[in-house]
């Protein structure tokens, strides 16, 4: 079984990242929006509003994961240029996300033949566009059918 | 500064579990339901409807995220007794989540004085409820304040 | 590029596990020795000296990643059936581990084409022999030349 | 139980790393150096003989396991200012590690009141002292007793 390309025939990565995110319906539901894309970068954004929170009205911890899940898995698929699916991730929640949008940036450390290893930063943007780092997240993305 | 209790007066924590569900805006979005709740022992699922997928209909990562990281932190604030944060969690994806409900279920496997950490299995039902193994996650929860 | 095959001719699993094992000088060094070998499964242990020593007394947590490394590694190689590489763990530390022998037991929950996830408990054993779990690991086995 | 102070008094942060690490059995046995350590910043080299190796000529998993403990521990205990242990780590193995010395570089992503979350990238230093990116991990690093 061979992963299809993910690869941009005109080079607009963000265009065909785009097309990705706008078929995901649960990326759909939490009005995620993908903000940059080139090889081995990527960068998703997640504006809160109130079904994104937690009881203590911080966004709740499955919406940082999300946002890391999807954020790795685009700057590894750059890097491996196929249908890829997130392998496993680890992440590390640091202090309660306060804010109007969850920002995620990731960047691919290593590509080999079938697996990329990405590092996620995911940062919380206040009224004034101040921003703080609120996780941290390192995963492994395979091609499709690789697990 | 110390986390208020997380304790039922009556001894019924499925009940108090599923106040705490209900006060979530982000878990009512999902639909998720609390179905056991016993010191060190939890277990969340997921019906799976069309937003909750990933383009290939498939649950979304984000979904499974979702749900390892809830029920690790409610099987770990049954072990501390106090309202708790899940500090970090690592999560394998093993294979593509396709049926009608996850069902994720935790276990506390030690508990100290501030700190829980977790084991949570998830599963997948078909329609003939067969279940099958579909990631697997570990991870550390700490009292609120504690990170 | 294809791994060499790990299978024993004669179906003695852990003849063919402490054969490896010899050929590794760090798991010599450490004095580490296979006691399980099968489809699914390791266990593996480190008796402890002296150098294996933190400055409190207890075990250095190397010598648990060391272990867990390993047993994991083993327990994936069986179900792959290949010379595998970790690609991946994570470990908790749960409690010192002091004691005369670090038992680390693994089995793999998941077996696809080219990468297991394996789950590793560890427990260190006093002088009566009582046993208590120390830490606990889960990680990504890949077939060599697959990360 | 308060966890004894981890702070220099006449500022040489490096000299007291050094003293810690030379009361550890294992990092003597193991031959580790500390080679830099400032508040947030650890750096440590294992020169790689005979004794650390795996079967294939690369350094064991176990030496990276240890290197990135040993180093997200020191540059945690810089921060919290008292002595710590690792509650845990996830390491990602990006390729062979063959050369003459493991450079372990970590530094510390987040402090609060007990914890401290930390990333560490390990590279392998090659005859002419050209450096690869061999793995990398992220962590966090608790007080002696917080666990």
């Amino acid at each position: 079984m061979t992963a299809p390309e993910f690869r941009p025939a005109d080079g607009d990565w963000l265009a065909l990242g785009r097309a990705v995110l706008a078929a995901q319906p649960f990326s759909q539901l939490l009005g995620a929006r993908l903000v940059h894309l080139a090889p081995g970068e990527a960068e998703l954004h997640v504006p809160l509003g109130p079904s994104h929170l937690q009881q203590g009205g911080m966004a709740h911890g499955g919406v940082l994961g999300y946002a890391a899940d999807n954020t790795l898995t685009f700057a590894g698929g750059t890097r491996l240029g196929a249908d890829v699916v997130t392998a496993e991730y680890k992440i590390c929640l640091l202090r309660p996300a306060i804010g109007r949008t969850v920002v995620a940036r990731a960047t691919a450390l290593h590509a080999g033949r079938s697996q990329a290893v990405c590092r996620c930063d995911l940062f919380v943007l206040d009224d004034a566009d101040a921003s703080q780092l609120c996780a941290t997240a390192l995963g492994t993305i395979v091609r499709s059918g690789g697990r």
